[in-house]
């Protein structure tokens, strides 16, 4: 557990406490909570003001099953509610279509940046949101384990590209805090400054990231923080090693889209 | 002015009632405060925990002048505090070096985008928490009008990439709401639908986004949404065309990466 300043307001409060939520109760979330996070979702900071995102509230069971078998997380199919955050140049591209544009750059790797910043900064300010309400909340960065079933569920035309997923409920359970990287590994002045060899100094910090998988499910294989990130370089299984491909597909870090 | 629903919680109201500060007063954040805002930024969720960002606090005015004129916003030099937000997958790689991996996927694009999604998600955090204080935010994805000139000025690594600066502070000036996109163009449910034609659905919002601009700076060209939007899919000036190349040379999107 990590030393908490108790004198900031409730907002930093928690911030300072969040924890994934993975299990939620079977209480639905009205419309006036989705049109709230919605709204929240509307007002964030947009690249050059092109809103260049979409969400998608995914409700239909068959398809939010299947969203479930491509992030493996049978949690996603159950309770509670679920957007997908898409970058979308594709709404610009009829914009400018409309208005007589014949030229099209919505492919490039600046605007696809600029519509990946745009869907992830709207997704953890509807966390923020949520959190604000008591609701708890999983961000699922494993709906592209599968990009391609993605785009073919939610119908994605070219210039989308599925960023995201959230998952929203009230929460079911009541994890620990898991322990974040040490600042100084993280944050500095001026200069990209990382004191090396890392390990050994990460061994603390590996024991406590042990000792949380320990409480957190008995079940499972207990893991330290340097061997995660040892595994991450390795080739991921599936179907990842397309999203590239799947980029190109529609549309985006091409020469000439259409 | 778009409705706001008043019932909701403090965090709500102020994230409805978003609007960047460009301006702030010559006040200097304490190092509680900086220190606050780091900790919220390293307690944001990470895609597989991999934590794959980190942050850099320019103070050296050097540099921050530097970073001002690529961001072509001269208020970026003066007062405020400024974080730089960058992909990190290099530390993962020397983590992963140290013990012994051999192989090294971290330049994939799934790394890339989970990059993105940490270094990004941090930034909002960063910008509620902020907000919370009373401070203003403004979002600066004008940094990467020269991306190379910012990985050079901070001294950042292969499998590094700025991605977003945030520059916050006491604001210095109060600026009306900038009216949102309609959400019947942006949230869509189980399927991705837009009614087109698009452009005579947003003569309303045009003429919103028009008083919006009238009304913020006299002195500049007053300008539709649908009119901004049509000049997005030109050719970008400058050096806008080059990230894709400058991806590559930090390692990313490449098939053999060092």
């Amino acid at each position: 557990m990590e030393p908490l300043n108790e004198s900031i307001n409730p907002t930093i409060q928690r911030q300072l406490k969040h924890k994934t939520i993975r299990a939620f109760q079977r209480i639905d979330l009205d419309h006036t909570t989705i049109n709230t996070l919605v709204d929240v979702a509307r007002h964030t900071s947009s690249s050059q003001f092109l809103q260049a995102f979409s969400l998608i509230s995914v409700t239909d069971p068959h398809i939010k099953q299947a969203i479930a078998e491509v992030s493996g997380q049978p949690y996603v199919a159950e309770n509670g509610h679920l957007f997908i955050f898409v970058v979308d140049q594709y709404r610009n591209l009829q914009i400018g279509k409309e208005k007589g544009q014949a030229e099209n750059r919505l492919g490039s790797a600046d605007k696809l940046l600029a519509g990946l910043a745009d869907a992830t900064l709207a997704v953890q300010n509807t966390v923020n949101a949520a959190e604000s309400l008591g609701l708890g909340a999983v961000i699922l960065g494993s709906i592209l384990n599968d990009p391609q079933q993605i785009i073919d569920l939610l119908g994605l035309p070219k210039l989308t590209f599925p960023v995201l997923g959230l998952a929203l409920g009230y929460p079911d359970q009541a994890p620990q805090l898991k322990p974040r990287l040490p600042e100084e590994f993280m944050h500095f002045e001026n200069q990209y400054q990382l004191k090396t060899p890392i390990v050994p100094e990460l061994k603390d910090y590996d024991a406590r990231v042990h000792e949380y998988y320990d409480l957190r499910d008995a079940h499972r294989r207990v893991d330290t923080f340097t061997n995660q990130v040892q595994r991450s370089l390795m080739a991921q299984p599936g179907k990842r090693i397309e999203i590239l491909h799947i980029l190109h597909k529609q549309g985006f870090l091409v020469k000439d889209p259409d």
